[in-house]
């Protein structure tokens, strides 16, 4: 049995990945009361229904107000007005923590907010979720062998680090400590730049003359490639802007490699095209048989 | 019971796709018998184990020399050397087709060998496959419920093309007619694009200074769209240099597309953004519902 790690957890967003957090952490008995708040009633309700959280509060200040754990878990472009709203409100003792894709905007939010991030407040990212949405969509083994990133700062309380990284432990997940930067550059590169090219190459197909016939003839290795596609509109738009510097390097990084590899196609250059797409298999390959945990 | 088609057809070429058709042919009873041939001796072998063909020849000319159909089964790249090797030796009413991933490149080939495209050569491409290869990954149902193109000429033989679509049918594939034109630029757009962009981006990532963090936080998103990097690079190498005209022209379309969209991240332009994401979403929600037989 795992000791309760905290009373009182204010979950603020009960979707996909605030809402698993609260049946994971639930079903593992590190927390005891769960309270649940945000914008959309209906949301809350059929959170309180499907027994997700214990109760809930449109009020997002009395929310928090009696909470040792609150969990940030709104789209990324959020959190500095949920941070403006609660400030006040905050218990003294509280730990904070998010569940953000990027992790710079979510310091520079506190920073705007606080005057620095508070030593309490632990950035988070659980490198978990799919393109669903909503409570609905929540379950208890979201987490399961999935990473889940801490940002820590110098600064940041021990205590407060020691018991989310048990928090995120109970529910299954293997818990990673990197700096701010290295989160943001590494998830520009193997998750918000794959979106990007994922969504622009479906709107490049859309604006052919005969797209009727492309999306006709569309195979598998389209299915593949453009699920991610189908993800919500508004949080990867936020994750593009919050973390617009990392993503723009990468994208960069892409447009010259793939230029050079369209030169080696005009110039039908057999040889080198070859090797480009014999060097990507391989690295393909090994990560495959490397990290199995993750697939 | 389906009517016999064909004699003895011969395959050229006896792996994923090749070895696919023999299989689908001979449990549907359209063909009788069935010669292999290609240059892996081993692979011959194996066929010839596993039931797939019924004899096998490592002498090309020999192979074809008693076939009512020749199918062209090998990598794009070599089917113009095929033909030089087979033309004195093609029967005179064979029928002629391939399964290549281009079709303008064997129109191409076969008028460079034949000076024009022998009317029983009908062009074909099924849409079909995975990223394995050989006759050992072949399996009788790879063709069910997928679709073939036929791109059949002015000239071409009628009772040839009827032939090769009752072919493609009985093998449990829907048959459509497209000119050669719509075909290429139609599968650089959902095939060959995403498989470019898929290598290109493993590459990418390959050459960041923090490559092992990055392949180990890769997630989800990350495998889907990339598991077509691992398919063969010989083969797709070809298939670039083959479709070179239509591949640079939706390559240039994606380009300036994402071109546009770094442009709107670089000036945060959320409502842009979200946009353009909206669009895609939109766009592949519906293609899934549309077609799922496709998927």
């Amino acid at each position: 049995m795992n000791k309760v790690l905290f009373e009182n957890m204010c979950i603020i967003g009960v979707g996909l990945i605030g809402g698993s957090l609260a049946r994971a952490a639930k079903i593992a008995g590190v927390v005891n009361n769960i309270v649940g708040t945000g914008r959309d009633h209906a949301n809350l309700v059929e959170a309180l229904d499907l027994g997700v959280i214990d109760e809930f509060s449109l009020d997002i200040k009395q929310a928090v107000s009696k909470a040792d754990l609150i969990v940030i878990a709104t789209p990324v472009g959020a959190i500095k007005s949920v941070l403006e709203e609660i400030a006040d409100s905050i218990p003294e003792n509280a730990v904070i923590t998010d569940v953000g894709s990027t992790k710079g905007s979510v310091v520079d939010a506190a920073k705007a907010v606080f005057g620095e991030l508070p030593t309490r407040f632990i950035p988070g990212h659980p490198i978990a979720g799919n393109e669903k949405s909503g409570v609905i969509a929540s379950f208890i083994k979201l987490f399961h062998g999935r990473r889940v990133i801490l940002t820590p700062q110098l600064n940041s309380d021990l205590k407060s680090l020691e018991k989310i990284k048990a928090l995120w432990a109970a529910c299954g997940a293997e818990v990673v400590l990197t700096s701010v930067e290295q989160h943001d550059i590494i998830l520009a590169a193997t998750s918000h730049l794959p979106h990007v090219l994922a969504f622009s190459l479906v709107n490049t197909l859309d604006q052919m003359d005969n797209k009727n016939d492309i999306f006709k003839f569309a195979a598998g290795g389209f299915e593949d490639f453009t699920r991610i596609a189908s993800s919500n509109p508004q949080m990867w738009s936020d994750i593009c802007i919050a973390n617009k510097d990392a993503l723009t390097e990468v994208l960069n990084k892409f447009s010259e490699d793939l230029e050079f590899l369209k030169l080696a196609i005009n110039s039908q250059n057999a040889e080198q095209i070859r090797e480009l797409f014999q060097r990507a298999k391989k690295v393909r390959d090994s990560v495959k048989k490397v990290f199995p945990a993750v697939y």
